[in-house]
């Protein structure tokens, strides 16, 4: 199993970024499986272990019964009907086996159903290929619909110093045009370099260590949860500057959508891709067709630009403003990730169809973004409150009819679709964390309609807590955009010159030169998006990143604890045998076996059964029942708070036969669970080699309402017994009619 | 064990109304030792049961350990040493011994002991009897001090008539002096009756049976609770009264009071005996100076009254309004029970002393109840709403001098007497109700200060969230004081009149009678107290008895199910063995033995031992080594999530030697715990009479913010196999280094 790295590579066939249920039980590694093989040959050796288990008192493949079924005890389908015999004998579960058993769970397990749908099996898993006018707009929607907002963040940053540094945003767009281009040029590389798939987390972990590919991981995580914000609060604002009377709903609307995405995502929205398709052409033909009508126009009245309405500037004109106008409009640039996690989409040869795609996608970022831009100067318009730049645009360009319309509500539903791209990012990027340790591992579960759920939902909180903090406000939240997104670009970039320095294949230095320019331009704007906008917001992107490396490194950490503590390998003591049939008693420290925890043969395992007893009732004689049907040493424990109450106990002990050795230990200040808990400890210091097993009769009541009636001992004397090292504890169930 | 009534009586020697540690553990009844005999006589008798348990492997009196104490696991005192051998042999658990052994519960328990005190032993419990002249002022708090607020309430109802209904009050306070005479009367001979103690509670109980027992206590635990909140409202009125400053911080100034009280009452005040007795001596002091003074002047010009200021009427003078008048100036009777609760605790002849004191405590609430009436008349004084009328009254009388500021510390500081009296009887009363099964029974439990922590806390609470919604406002807490006070007193008279006419005793007829006439001139004040208060509050008190009584005895009823499944009575198949060593595997449904949780001996029980195993690492290898070593027939269950998995782990379970039986079960959807605990729902019909130990091995981490690490399943698998019959949970820790 691969601990780190965790992503693809071209060299080593292994299906890197494939989303796999069988993650979550990563195979064996080989030397494991070696001391796997040896333990087993001592298993049961010697004449240790206990003679040979009598046969199974049932049929564990359920086939014997199967003929009638008894209707289960919840009422429902019987149990054994659940389970089929499956092609190479194994039992498989059938569908109602996952509903729970609890009436509240069988309610909400329909609620939830109604929502989302029916359960998917593993199978299920599709791994459909995109042709290329698919792909297209399924994967260009995040990065196409930032046009919608970019060149007003742009222009809104300018604007402070007055409609005359408003012409400034032409020599900007030329060179965001480059940066593009750049950047675009330097991803085509990195696809045909990671065919399965090059998330900047893979390429930056692989080439540059763990660091590096958390950093990366952190600023696309930070982009993701922004990317939805700022695409709902964008949507919002066409809608809004579409029907103003809508503005004071903004939050609860934005809320709303982001539910709605949930939602879908947990439903399983893959197989929509061809829903996917047409929202965005119709973006494209909608700004298309205002790019079109808006230069005609122009050109009719010979391109004269029309003077900005006067607005007197708030700032001066400095090198700054125009540093912060440019990683303002630098925001248009994200989603061009979309394609290179994407290769594996592609129908083959992928990396050619993944690069060509990339191609387009570039030349239509470029032309749209410049486009708007520019004709936005022509027309003359500046940023206002209410209304969105483009809003602006379409009115001026369609001042009658319904074309006006059309824009904004394409405009809208592009947003929406760019959200959701986040929803089918993000979860992938925590389930490929998860599968290195640096995420906790519930991320790699697929829920039962083949959802990473838990991802799902970590998405939509966190953008749901952003979107609310900044009340829907997208140019509030614009300053924080820039910075995670360059970040993992960056990384990315610098990644792949390693990579290629590396190999030294025959042209790498043009390559690694590429990717080398790639990396200078998205660090210069990494570098200028920091500064220029750090008061505005960016500085919780800048605390925010190394905490989120940090939480990654703590929780690494953990699992590597968690794995070497668990990992297999011959037991030191697997020749020490459990002593025959009648152990010497109270051994001495120097002839004691391995410590309970340590032992993991069956013939190591010494036993000593401990049954608390607080009255001697039927749940109590049940305990001490099984505790001596189990056929080893057996101690009953009384806690008693009075001398008197002892004598009474003792005597009612002896009445039923004395046929446990009982001992009673009087607790003058009235605790249970602390005197039990350090009566045990002192058990286990005294015989570190004994393990001990604490049976527990637990009253189990049907209603909710009667727990508090309960002193729920069971429950605190486990959490207080779990600590102690080599006590294990068996809870006997009781239940109770009503 | 008595299952109803609980409160002790006259002709048993019981001590009913003794309040003991060991009340948490009952003794069993005759017929239960019989039953005990009986199921001890049939315990592994034939050839069912395993061979003799060998020795133990520990020394359970740890006492061969004792000489070299090893520290402990938690690195305080070596656990061995925690433990004393006592006198008759068994084991005593020094203090250190309660002490939890994590280290938040360390801190915890430290700074509860800074504030509590440290713990008191058992033998602590003190039954100290009181001399009259200690009992009469440490028991007449409660019921003096309501001549703080009473005279008021009473002309507060009346003032709404017009200034001239206020010499009304001089017949209802004569009328009322009656009515104390014969409820005085009445319960002197309670006293008598039951010198084991008698509240209103046991009184009813005994005599009138459940239902109306319970209906006592509950009218007495909204008494209590309005005790609390009255007192310290009119405590904080008295201090307000004296320092207007004071008069916005009304609501966090009783709040605080109620946790002062709270924590002197947790920290366990009885040994503060005399430190009670001044208050009530020198608020009775004050009071008296203030009647002699007053009248000295009063006499000065000839008993002449003021006339009081003017005020005109909001309502018109009716019968009504008089009785409401009336039934608000009853109040100033609460705390009469205080005396025949606390009969053991008078020195011998304990009835004779308690019923005198109880004459002198009813002569002095008549003396200052109709003294203070008469002289606020003669001064012509009328309520005002920010200064009590006995402020008024003090100031009127000495107008200069320290005087004024002494009646006022004292009123407030009797009345905070008057509030703990609440804190020793409602912990007391729920702990009757508790012995009796018709409240939680976490009630009996005593603290670790001998004092019954839940019982104080809820009465905290109720009477905290009680202030905080009236506002700290004395007079509109009124209306709901009357209510419960005299519920409590009627039935308890009537119980009376039955205990007589049961006995027939010479003089019974006599007796009857005092009792008749308390009982019908108290439930004629109930009446009057509820009709003419209902919308003013006091159907908040109507509504809350009968759902007091309905709660009380759905508990019971809980309480008696519990109880009658735990209730020994001899097995009926205790004559069925359990099979001998190795039993015919699947019997057919006839062959069958006792189902699971029937079986209640050694030689019943069948086991079949089921691991589940998600990985092999070396957790699930311990889990599979400790099933084995028990020697009993086990099974391993895999659920996989595909097909190709379930081959892999085939595989793997091949390489380690096949050791076990093993079932894979694949689960298409993903779910685990769902299709786990189904399956064994199916094992479980398809051989009831098996008892299944599922064996998990559960991750335990140290530091609290790892556990969104793990999946925690063992505890959803816990949950979801708690409701199934017949299957036991093992849980095998896995302590982790980090």
């Amino acid at each position: 199993m691969r601990r780190d790295g965790g992503g693809g590579h071209e060299d080593d066939g292994a299906p890197g970024s494939v989303v796999t249920p069988s993650a979550e039980f990563p195979p064996l590694a080989e030397d494991e499986v070696g001391a796997l093989r040896r333990i087993g040959e001592q298993w049961c050796a010697g004449d240790g272990c206990p003679p040979g288990p009598p046969e199974l008192p049932v049929d564990p493949s359920l086939r014997r019964h199967r003929a009638a079924p008894v209707p289960s005890w919840f009422g429902r389908l019987a149990p054994i009907a659940m389970f089929e015999v499956g092609d190479p004998g194994e039992l498989v579960a059938t569908e109602p086996a996952n509903v729970p058993g609890s009436r509240l769970g069988r309610s909400l397990t329909r609620i939830r159903r109604g929502l989302l749908g029916p359960p998917l099996t593993s199978a299920a898993v599709l791994y459909e290929r995109m042709r290329k006018l698919v792909a297209l707009p399924v994967l260009s929607s995040d990065l196409l619909s930032s046009v919608a907002y970019g060149p007003e963040a742009m222009l809104a940053v300018l604007v402070l110093a007055g409609s005359g540094a408003l012409g400034l945003s032409l020599p900007l767009a030329a060179v965001l045009a480059v940066l593009m281009v750049a950047v675009g040029l330097s991803y085509r590389q990195t696809v045909v370099a990671y065919p399965h798939g090059a998330g900047s987390y893979v390429v930056a972990t692989d080439n540059l260590g763990v660091r590096p590919g958390l950093a990366a991981a952190a600023g696309l995580m930070v982009d993701y949860v922004l990317t939805v914000a700022v695409s709902v609060a964008a949507g919002v604002s066409a809608v809004t500057s579409a029907m103003p009377g809508l503005a004071r709903f903004t939050v609860p609307l934005g809320v709303l959508i982001i539910a709605v995405l949930l939602a879908g995502n947990l439903r399983g929205v893959r197989a929509a891709g061809n829903l996917f398709v047409w929202p965005t052409y119709v973006f494209v033909l909608a700004i298309a067709a205002v790019l079109v009508v808006g230069y005609v126009r122009a050109g009719a009245r010979g391109f004269e630009p029309v003077p900005p309405p006067a607005v007197s500037g708030a700032e001066g004109l400095g090198l700054l403003l125009v540093l912060r106008a440019f990683a303002s409009g630098a925001v248009s640039m994200t989603g061009i990730e979309a394609v290179s996690n994407a290769v594996p989409a592609f129908r083959p040869p992928e990396w050619r169809n993944a690069r060509t795609t990339l191609g387009w996608m570039i030349g239509m970022l470029v032309v749209l973004f410049v486009g708007l831009t520019v004709l936005i100067h022509l027309d003359g318009l500046a940023p206002k409150p209410d209304v969105t730049l483009l809003s602006q645009l379409a009115r001026v360009t369609f001042p009658t009819g319904p074309w006006y319309g059309l824009v904004q509500a394409a405009t809208a539903l592009i947003l929406l679709l760019a959200a959701n791209t986040a929803f089918n990012g993000f979860p992938r990027l925590l389930f490929f964390m998860a599968r290195a340790g640096h995420a906790p591992r519930r991320f790699l579960h697929m829920g039962d309609r083949l959802a990473f759920s838990d991802g799902l939902v970590a998405l939509s909180v966190a953008a749901g807590v952003v979107f609310v903090a900044f009340r829907g406000h997208t140019q509030a939240l614009i300053p924080l955009y820039a910075v995670g997104v360059f970040l993992a670009f960056t990384l990315s970039q610098i990644g792949m010159v390693v990579h290629w320095r590396r190999r030294r294949n025959p042209g790498w230095r043009r390559r690694a030169g590429v990717n080398a320019v790639g990396a200078v331009l998205s660090g210069l704007v990494l570098v200028t998006a920091a500064f220029t906008k750090f008061a505005a917001g960016a500085w919780v992107v800048i605390v925010a990143v190394p905490l989120l490396v940090l939480l990654s490194l703590t929780i690494h950490r953990h699992y590597r604890t968690l794995q070497r503590s668990l990992a297999l390998h011959p037991s030191p003591d697997s020749r020490r045998r459990r002593p025959a049939v009648a152990p010497a008693p109270l051994l001495g420290a120097e002839e004691r076996g391995a410590p309970a925890e340590a032992q993991e043969l069956p013939q190591q395992v010494r036993h000593l059964v401990v049954v608390p007893v607080a009255r001697l009732n039927r749940a109590s004689l049940r305990a001490l029942a099984y505790a001596v049907s189990l056929g080893q040493p057996t101690l009953a424990v009384h806690i008693a708070p009075e001398d008197p109450e002892a004598d009474l106990f003792r005597e009612q002990w002896e009445a039923w036969g004395d046929h446990v050795r009982l001992e009673i230990i009087v607790s003058p200040y009235r605790a249970v669970i602390g005197p039990l808990a350090h009566y045990l400890e002192a058990l286990h210091v005294s015989a570190p080699d004994v393990l001990l097993t604490v049976i527990v009769p637990e009253v189990v009541v049907r209603r909710r309402w009667h727990r508090p009636l309960h002193s729920r001992a069971e429950q605190r004397l486990r959490r207080a017994l779990q600590a102690l090292p080599g006590v294990v504890v068996t809870s006997l169930p009781v239940h109770l009619a009503d």
